[in-house]
């Protein structure tokens, strides 16, 4: 018996993700970028990178593992870059991906002979939580303005629009697509490459693969651009459980059980979570029998 | 200089709290013992242990730090104890004190040699925030019960009553320890020390130190016990800073700016504080100057 806590990543419930993953490579042309800060544990990267194209990350010691653990195509992003960073990013990444003009700028001279990118925000997004909204009321995550783009547009191959999350509507996505088209078409025909991000749930059940496959494939031929999938949890949903032991049972109004986990030491951000998303959480508890709800703090009703 | 992000102690600002932590010990007869789970930067436990008479944990780690780097008197808690861990825990501490009745009837036999005290919740605090209230509804923290804490009252010589939380209001401190006496005064007077936790901001400017210090003295001397108190934040307001650097700064429908530490990593459990103790991370921001606001994720507003 292993001590818990610990997380069981189960190989078997890892597969049929990356089978779906491979098959929309395969038939949208699309490339899937493994999002390093939805889950990082390198332990089955070998296994991954089987399926996958590489790595997309959002910061330094990301970037760095996603090449030195994971292989294959390597994306940096970050919010923002230091100056004592920079160098590093690039000498371990493939593209680098700026979120403001004003970074691009400040690091043009150094990453002059890199593949780059920018962030851009469309403004519109999938989420109806605010904290988790990249496109919300004076959002810092990329640039909004078309025209101010088109002033850099020769200075990048790329861009980077993440506005999903835990997207499971392929009628919203396919629509928000089409929003981006309409927006910044003409500055996309531009690029080489599009990234569109994570939080598209197309590993989940009953999610239309083909008619994603197609809208991809569509968005590609017609931009002429290599598409770019950044899936984080639609990677690895499904495939992992937080495994605890119940350590005191006791009765306060109502059956309490305490176990040997907590929020901020083993599933951090899920207390920032609204009720909905906390699934996640609650996913995380299923071995302990009888659990109905999980509440931050690490205490189990049931 | 420096790189950032980094926290700065200063010790000149952590004098104060540490010369009005020695006055009450000395007026009040209360001990005080440094609460790891709020402040465990052990850099300076030399220089605290001055001014203090140990400190109290909240794991098996905290209990081997407060050990092993602050020395002098050692307590032990945990929500629940694990088979695996009790006997390091006992090794490391000169009190243990059990959450529930179950937990010290599990490891009766283990801690026989071991002075023993048990958490009492007293159904009261003075937390208007459900998250961080210790007696709110259904709490797992702590027996309620007089009438079954009394049946194992034999067993333990203490108890610890935590149910204070950045409570500077010296009155309702006081009404609620009447409260306590009134409830518990009976079992309270079968025993030799009463913890009663951290959370009281005595160390702020305009604290009645000298009314609190009478308090617990006649707390003590009527019931007969030794006092402790546990300060934490009260031991090490004011005396830290989060450093950071401006990274970027755009304009998006307000001024934002972004700097290189987040909430997250740097200032964990922020996010999760109402707004009126939100203040603390905002302390954090003060070198930054002109920010007016800071946001979960590390974005600021100036």
């Amino acid at each position: 018996m292993l001590q818990t806590p610990y997380y069981l990543i189960d190989k078997a419930r890892l597969l049929p993700n990356m089978e779906k993953i491979a098959w929309l490579r395969e038939h949208s042309g699309a490339k899937c970028l493994l999002a390093l800060k939805c889950f990082a544990t390198w332990s089955v990267f070998d296994f991954m990178a089987e399926y996958m194209d590489g790595t997309t990350s959002s910061s330094l010691y990301e970037v760095r593992l996603g090449r030195e653990k994971f292989g294959k195509e390597t994306h940096a992003y970050s919010v923002a870059y230091a100056e004592g960073e920079i160098d590093e990013v690039l000498a371990h990444s493939d593209k680098v991906i700026f979120n403001t003009i004003g970074q691009l700028l400040r690091f043009e001279a150094q990453s002059a002979g890199h593949k780059r990118g920018l962030r851009v925000n469309p403004g519109v997004s999938t989420s109806d939580f605010d904290l988790a909204d990249p496109a919300r009321p004076f959002s810092r995550l990329g640039e909004h303005d078309p025209e101010v783009i088109a002033t850099v547009a020769d200075k990048i191959s790329g861009f980077m629009f993440h506005n999903n999350c835990e997207n499971a509507d392929f009628e919203r996505f396919d629509a928000m697509l089409s929003l981006i088209e309409q927006r910044f078409g003409h500055l996309i025909r531009q690029m080489e490459w599009i990234s569109l991000g994570g939080g598209i749930h197309f590993t989940g059940e009953g999610y239309p693969l083909e008619r994603l496959a197609e809208r991809l494939k569509r968005f590609a031929d017609q931009n002429g651009v290599q598409v770019y999938l950044e899936p984080g949890e639609a990677a690895i949903t499904g495939a992992a459980t937080l495994e605890v032991s119940v350590l005191d049972t006791m009765h306060n109004g109502k059956n309490l059980a305490i176990v040997d986990s907590s929020i901020e030491a083993h599933m951090l951000g899920s207390s920032d979570l609204p009720r909905k998303c906390q699934g996640r959480a609650k996913r995380g508890a299923a071995r302990l029998d009888g659990v109905r709800k999980i509440l931050p703090s690490g205490r189990y009703l049931w």
